[in-house]
């Protein structure tokens, strides 16, 4: 028996992906109801029914994608065994997503582009930072415990292992050639655990 | 006397800050050259003539911003006395757009939204990254030769000191209170400069 929950989230992720392919070939200018809907395969009155606008679908693909992410990411680092391969696990799944799959990059693109006049959506990206700020946080609390990393301020740290992930991300997504993807992995795992390490941070 | 390519000027400059505006307001996706040619205080046959559409007008303030930033750059790294201080000067230059000036953000935020379905717009951003990486590239080139810095790939470790400061500045952009600007630059600047002397780059 197919459940009405299960019913809800398959639709829900058919327009979700629905939605991710709009936005790469039209951008969220052109994005309507009408076009998604069909894009989607559903009739206008299911689209509505799940989602009151496409601010709402919007807000929707970036928890999707970033709840992706945040899955992978957790796949690759519990199976690490010390703070180092952590932080290169982390780094690999984070860039692997710029690389791979458009998904992530563009929901965001499109995110952060509304995020400029639409305060909602502004709040659901500081969200969005925020949970990606407190899982690295963990990953570096970690491996201050264990006397691997030299962190005082955690917080601080996180943010700025965040920014050389999403700078390097971005510019993966804008020139796939810039550089191979294990290239990238390596130099900002150099880089990040030079600071983590040294007791500078 | 007002040359014709003062007037050209000065409408040109008028018409992007206008933009500027109105991407703030209400995004790109509501932009019109009607609502622009109106917070521009020009005609739209005036606004025709310096511009093809609101396309057009956005590369040409990606290019404006970047110019400005550019040229606040190099105002600040000129007057720097060996590589640490210019690196310095670059990143608090960078960080000072991110939390003083909306302009530079709100533009490439707009633009990158667009890159997504655009190849015109992707190109030109692309092409303003690399003259980013290649202003960077200046100062590792000059830090190398002072012989204080130590980088064999200065290609690649530009990309990486742009990623660092282009993150830490979407952060900023997105969350005010996230952390000083000046704290932001300190930590930035020990996380590069154990990179860019440690000869691990």
């Amino acid at each position: 028996m197919i459940r009405k929950a299960d019913v809800a989230e398959l639709r829900t992720q058919q327009i979700i992906k629905a939605t991710v392919r709009c936005l790469a070939r039209d951008g969220f200018s052109q994005l309507t109801m009408k076009r998604l809907a069909a894009e989607a395969d559903v009739s206008q009155g299911a689209l509505h029914y799940y989602f009151k606008d496409k601010r709402a679908i919007l807000a929707a693909a970036a928890e999707h994608v970033m709840n992706d992410l945040e899955a992978q990411v957790a796949a690759e680092v519990g199976g690490a065994r010390d703070a180092r391969l952590r932080l290169r696990a982390m780094i690999r799944a984070c860039l692997s997503v710029a690389t791979k799959e458009r998904e992530f990059w563009t929901v965001f693109m499109a995110l952060w582009s509304e995020t400029l006049h639409d305060d909602t959506l502004a709040a659901i990206n500081r969200k969005t930072y925020r949970r990606a700020r407190h899982a690295i946080a963990k990953v570096i609390e970690i491996g201050v415990a264990e006397g691997q990393f030299k962190i005082s301020d955690v917080a601080a740290t996180s943010a700025l292992v965040l920014a050389v992930v999403d700078g390097i991300s971005l510019q993966l997504t804008f020139e796939k050639k810039l550089m191979a993807a294990a290239s990238a992995e390596r130099m900002c795992e150099t880089l990040l655990l030079g600071y983590l390490e040294s007791g500078r941070g």
